[in-house]
């Protein structure tokens, strides 16, 4: 159930030494947060964009993949509902680009970031014999609530996405609107208990707000808002869960706090129920005896029946 | 006499519309500063570090990349004498490498961030077909200075470096000690007006000095200390020039603040005077008519004749 990435990144903060009063937020969330003198935070993000990964420069100009590499870590801010600050973006350019190739870049960047107010304010440039490397750095401030982290889930919560999912490789995970503004507005409107984008597929992404929140969830898939693009695949419903890339929130609310969005929504961007945060049993606490074999997080069936949700989406390692 | 990567920074410098009340420093700097609410600030910098071209990991470990990678951005902290603070770490990995290696990279990481209390705090974990990239975005504050810049070199400074320069490249560029201890006893103990540290070469960072500052300088060829490994090279004057990587602190101060400096050091490493910062003249600072063929910094050589100083060290594109 856990990726290769999660367990790595479960390790890395295990060890981590980082003061807790220093940073109450550390590694294994969308950004780390540092506390400043006189009450003032930051936090911080960092993503690696690489070329034939993240974007194909035999398909597409640099400053798509500059736009992108911006609009990805934008989607972190937003992850934590947190107002984006600045970036500094660092390149491994391959040898036979040269300023024109930069300068595409650095459109790209300044499209991707002016939208939120965040500004480039420093980088670093190296070339080599390689294929694009793109490392984006971004910092971002709490916006008028603390930072939503992925760990806050309660049992009775509803589990809320933004805009439909799936088939985002089709175009939309070069183009998509990082939800900055839609996480900012639903905060503030409700109390977003727990948060994450939908950059790995709600497979995943649920199955690690679950398992930093130590609940379960319950999803329905006839609830699940399909793209056009994932209509159009041949499996609408496993696009939907597991292509990744989609950039949408998912968060869980108290049932009060859904009434709320549905009766005054913040934004234009859609909100929709897809499930319920659930209990975890005991066999899935300890997991080691024979009952442990089904997960703690499921999806109900069109034809009612339920199913463990097995983290299918992008695993990085 | 301005390398390409120069040319490019101060085109990206010069297409920043940051708002300079919330970046008091932007680009074109070690570190960009961000003014937060209640008077606090944070600086960053980020580097990133490829294989084959700032180390070479059939030659050595991925623990002493790590460490590198780490080293090179406290450095920069060390430019602006701040107080490193933290440092968010994204990495390209090969598809061949897997939690061993990764685990390696964490014990280089944390073995160059914990001597000088920078805790890592996040990161990014993606698999390529490539050879390894690792980004590294750190964050500090200032000491009990305001951050040091590049550009305030006033006419009559003395112009001093830290420890010896030049062939690096021997070793010391994976095992240097990065001068931030050294940076802010200095700028604690006299007014330090410029810095930067020694990551391209003397000859391209005074020549970056110069220019951010509107000045010129006069060093002494053999007021310039040489390491060890420049000495065992053909040309240990050029080598302590532009060999690059020293990552030693090129600073100005007044004469009044030398003088302090050297009766009571700050610092067990060595400070040693090269020159001193003059006047550009007038034939410099239009740089159209005949006479600007020779550039405001020069060197002084042993026989007494004076020569432009050209940046020849390392240019990254």
């Amino acid at each position: 159930m856990t990726s290769a990435e999660d367990k790595i990144t479960a390790w890395f903060a295990a060890q981590s030494t980082a003061d807790s009063a220093r940073f109450p937020i550390g590694i294994g969330d969308d950004m780390a947060q540092v506390a400043l003198s006189g009450g003032a935070s930051v936090l911080i993000t960092t993503d690696m964009l690489l070329d034939g990964v993240h974007f194909d420069l035999s398909q597409i100009g640099i400053e798509k993949a500059g736009r992108k590499a911006m609009a990805v870590s934008l989607s972190d801010c937003a992850a934590m509902a947190t107002v984006p600050i600045c970036a500094v973006v660092s390149v491994a350019l391959p040898s036979d680009f040269g300023s024109a190739e930069l300068k595409e870049l650095h459109a790209g960047i300044v499209r991707g970031g002016e939208p939120f107010g965040c500004a480039l304010v420093g980088g670093d440039i190296t070339s080599w014999q390689n294929p694009l490397a793109i490392s984006v750095a971004m910092l971002s401030r709490p916006g008028d609530t603390l930072p939503v982290r992925r760990d806050g889930a309660r049992p009775g919560d509803v589990v809320c996405v933004t805009g439909s999912l799936g088939g985002s490789m089709h175009g939309r995970h070069l183009d998509f609107t990082p939800r900055v503004n839609e996480a900012l507005a639903i905060a503030k409107a409700a109390g977003i208990n727990a948060m994450i984008d939908l950059s790995d597929g709600l497979s995943t992404d649920l199955n690690r707000i679950c398992r930093m929140s130590k609940v379960g969830a319950l999803i329905e898939a006839d609830k699940i808002p399909l793209s056009d693009d994932a209509r159009k695949s041949k499996d609408p419903l496993a696009s939907a869960l597991n292509d990744g890339e989609d950039f949408e929130l998912l968060f869980t609310v108290t049932g009060e706090d859904y009434d709320r969005l549905k009766s005054s929504p913040p934004h234009s961007t859609p909100i929709t129920k897809i499930g319920t945060v659930t209990y975890l049993e005991a066999r899935q606490i300890g997991e080691t005896g024979p009952t442990a074999k089904s997960g703690a997080v499921q999806i109900r069936m069109a034809d009612g029946k339920t199913r463990d949700l097995v983290a299918r989406g992008y695993d990085h390692l």
